[in-house]
């Protein structure tokens, strides 16, 4: 059957404070609709329909590049109202799950439970029990079926009793979509078209309502304030965390991991504390992230330890490499297998051979170094001449005396050695030593500045 | 009516184990009292009366600046004791509130409230309901009115019941203060002077007693040992996280934040997990502070991103600049808008003009820099000659090259240019190039030093 | 009594999804049997059999150093057959305490107990009370004697009911053992030789059955995945933080607190968050560790302040220095008092004298400073030639100036003064000044690159 998906995204968020629409508050380093829209995609929906109002356009900005019929609701007259403007789009065969774009955790499992049971019945919901229900709609059932959803305030003392509530997912044949929205008023309090009001509709027409309960409660939370976004975080993060234990990575604390993206795994994973991983990340078996690593969009081969303190961002990383503490690897940066990057060590655009070593204080940028190097304390690639960046290239055994300033464009040959603090401006030729030193001079008896004595 | 304020704060907290007097343990970076002076001094009270004991010195050296009136209680003979100590400077007209200098978070509100009811009756005092009141003294109410306070040793079963319990917080008519006071005794198990003796004297001549309950429960706890001090500091930070995420913060763990002062923060500003602010701190809107940032004592303007790892202290940050990771600016560094500071550089008592960049393994130090300018990587201001600390100063549109050492005090006018690893001691003309370098040389098939042969 | 203690080691610990054997899985960094055979050790046990099977090597390969007689369990037939195997080395006299190599909390205070109790009645268990008990062997009573133990599958609905149960640590007779392991069946389910049959043994033999329980909860835990791994290792921590509070330490955050080794703590250490804490580490009185710290078996001696994200490994630092932010002590670090090592600093197998000062951007290996020097920013010990290291010596008063390399094998007098961005490599007498630099050149009007107008 065919499957549409009606994300609710219209809202402002008042409660959130912020200049951004709600629905682009970021989760997990992903807009909230972001968690939604991915988790319709896996469905392989025929189509994603998103409601939008207010701030639409930075909404739409954010999501060019994925497959959405945006359709807007200018005023917001409720629920109902809402999924009435996607009437337009909307075939009048196949089902529609109704999605909100402020709770972005429910799982394609729980969504694809309620598409099995509203196929049956062409109408379901996904539904939750509460230990305190208090607040949210009840549903009321008798002889388990379900005969109402009744809101907290206009429910009996005996209907507030009941622990099982509305979560706001639904599911609703297309055709009755069709025929039941046009039919919806708003006579009431808020004079709101209220979306719910389909159940009655459903049970007039003698339809059976279906439900399921998602797999864990988080993923029906919705998010209206930071509190909120932030608990939500917390228990996203500690789901994401257990997953990873389960398949048998390492975290030291489980409650100081931060996953914003995707992490592929290894065997064998050890993960310490206060680690963040943006993006998408692969790690190869027995890869060791030290305390506090921030690694993003980069790939780390088997064996290697990334140091404390170590902060990737589209690095390629070789296998057994030893990198940081304190080392920064940028953008365009490969190590070959073996490397050793140390500590307070920035890279940035450059390859680094097989088992070549920059241990401390190196800027290495728009670089090429061979196997088998050694790149002394304090060297510093030039390779920005105030408008163009330079490439160094450096071939294999090469050895560079520490404090070097090795000028871009260069080229320092095969097992070449460069002396202590030379400026290195010109080629270098295979097995030369090439230095840049004036004479050591010496006065003696050297007075130096003193203190004026007080 | 005026308003008197009394704190206990003589004892010596044996348990925590400590060569410091119990209220200088640091709570969120200020010592107990210090926060509980901070909230009377709110209440615009007339006159702070502090009764110190073991560690008096101390105690009073570390509020010297403080509109404090100091009273000491020579021995630890009870807290009714310790009230009676205050007599001698403690009018005879007004009201006083009596607090505990161990029980550093109770609010200006609470106690706005406890005032007023008590101004009603002439005494009153801050009860808690608790799910557990194991130990504690119980309020025992007939009809609603206070009738006894109970010790937990002296209660019968049927007390023992009660959940409501005593927090230590009064507040109490000056003149029955005088005339109470003189008439404790001592005659019981401890031969301590009880201060809750009053309400037993208050009752008998009449009174009623008044009560109020704190906003949080947290407000009234006490601290007498590390464990209880540790998790009245989360308990806390907790809240204060909160206040800020309502404000409209997005903290992306509230768990691991750490506010040790004030921060004044505009909207749709981002904070990462691990960060630390201290002191006064300002963030405009969109600021976004990385994982494990310091910060103290700093404005960072509007649109600014602060990395990961940097340390901020007494700095000025202008709009939309750029900072980190790894940066530290240490006090008196000013940055105009747009300005870069990147990794593992250093900027102390330093100004740094418009859209001027020092991107990697800097360090600044009592230096001028004006707008535009480009600071190599691994540039060193020798600002101190063993002796006296100098000044480099940088017009705009300066690029100094990488590995330079900018020899104090010294001028380098605008538009210049210093070559890269180059030693500059004397001032530099506006467009000229600067450089100190010796000739490169080469030796052919040199010959490294090799490992001796195993 | 003659005490051996019997570790059942030998499980694979497929839940864990690793290539380690099980109790090799680190916790508070020591793996999972070495917490057990620390512990047995302090019982100052006569023997210490662990019975291997998976990954027997590896497992002993790792403790390799301890003294402990392995047997093989070669096929894993239940925890009965496990013991039967030590029965070959096991003496006819005494008692052996029969422990787990996956439960590694257990105190020796707790063992203590148990051995106390059984060598009253020649056989013994601890067991536990929980507030839900599903799943476990039930310790079913008969007026407070031991009737029976009973698995959860074999409970009726009545014992079901109890919610004391076996945790798995015994301690047995030795002649018992012999008399009794051989009699094992495995007519079972299972076909296993269950351990826990010696007690119906036992009882028909006419003993009582003596009990404890541990101290807290968490002694008794197993570890089957990474997920009980992680909650365990925070039950642990959260309990060594606490001790340490109990002792006078002040965790600002307990909950970001990881020791795993052994802290002896001073009185008014502080410790900020996240530290991490390895090995042996020794603080002096009024230490304070800022956040982000990672210690590794280092002496800190009194009033020295180790500022945010400093990482010391085998590391002396003296009385009231000040080391950090960003700073780096490696092994071979021996810094006197009131040494000063500031931010991106990494010191190497060196040792710098009293009021030493490196406050910036500083590589020191293989050195020896003398007192009252002052290490400019930059500089950086050009101690290794690609084959060799060699070292540096500065005797006292030395001022080298920025950005200066000291190549070594270098000798620095007594008083000498190094000029900013010199290449040292000759000796350098006392009281000299020594520089190496070419004269500073200038052209006018010089043109910078430009970048190409668009």
């Amino acid at each position: 059957m065919t499957i549409s998906v009606i994300i609710l995204a219209a809202g402002k968020g008042t409660r959130m404070r912020s200049a951004l629409p709600k629905v682009l508050q970021p989760l997990a380093g992903r807009p909230l609709l972001g968690h939604v829209v991915d988790t319709a995609k896996k469905l392989q929906a025929k189509q994603i329909i998103t409601i939008y109002g207010h701030g639409g356009d930075l909404v739409q900005q954010a999501f060019a590049a994925e497959p959405i019929q945006w359709v807007e609701q200018a005023q917001q007259l409720g629920t109902g109202h809402a999924v009435q403007m996607a009437l337009s789009v909307l075939p009048t065969e196949g089902i529609s799950l109704i999605l909100s774009g402020d709770v972005p955790c429910v799982t394609q499992d729980t969504l694809q439970r309620l598409i099995a049971a509203s196929q049956e019945t062409g109408i379901g919901l996904a539904t939750l029990t509460l230990e305190d229900a208090s607040g949210y709609g009840r549903i009321v059932r008798k002889a388990g079926q379900i005969q109402a959803i009744v809101e907290h305030k206009d429910a009996t003392a005996e209907q507030r009793q009941i622990q099982e509530v509305n979560t706001g997912l639904y599911c609703v044949s297309n055709a009755k979509l069709h025929q039941w929205l046009p039919r919806l008023s708003n006579d009431n309090a808020q004079a709101e078209y209220y979306l719910t009001d389909i159940f009655a509709m459903a049970l007039a027409d003698g339809m059976q309502i279906a439900s399921i309960q998602p797999n864990k409660a988080f993923e029906v939370e919705g998010v209206n304030d930071r509190v909120q976004l932030a608990a939500l975080e917390r228990q996203l993060q500690h789901d994401q965390a257990e997953q990873l234990m389960r398949q048998g990575v390492h975290l030291i604390d489980p409650t100081r991991f931060d996953l914003r993206g995707q992490l592929e795994a290894g065997q064998d994973v050890r993960i310490d504390i206060n680690v963040v991983i943006e993006g998408h990340c692969v790690f190869g078996d027995g890869v060791e992230i030290g305390p506090g690593c921030i690694i993003k969009n980069s790939h780390i081969a088997a064996g290697s330890k990334i140091q404390a303190y170590s902060i990737l961002d589209q690095a390629q990383v070789g296998v057994a490499a030893q990198i940081g503490p304190f080392a920064r690897l940028r953008p365009g940066t490969v190590l070959s297998d073996e490397v050793h990057i140390g500590n307070f060590v920035e890279v940035k655009n450059s390859k680094i051979g097989l088992a070549s070593k920059a241990n401390h204080f190196t800027y290495l940028g728009d670089t090429d170094i061979g196997a088998d190097c050694n790149i002394g304390a304090g060297t510093i690639t030039c390779n920005y001449d105030g408008a163009h960046k330079h490439r160094t290239v450096i071939d294999d055994q090469v050895f560079i005396g520490s404090n070097s300033s090795l000028v871009a464009p260069l080229h320092i040959g095969e097992g070449a050695t460069v002396g202590a603090g030379s400026v290195i401006t010109h080629d270098v030729e295979p097995h030369a030593l090439a230095f840049e030193r004036a004479k050591q001079l010496s006065k003696t008896n050297y007075q130096r500045p003193q203190k004026a004595k007080k």
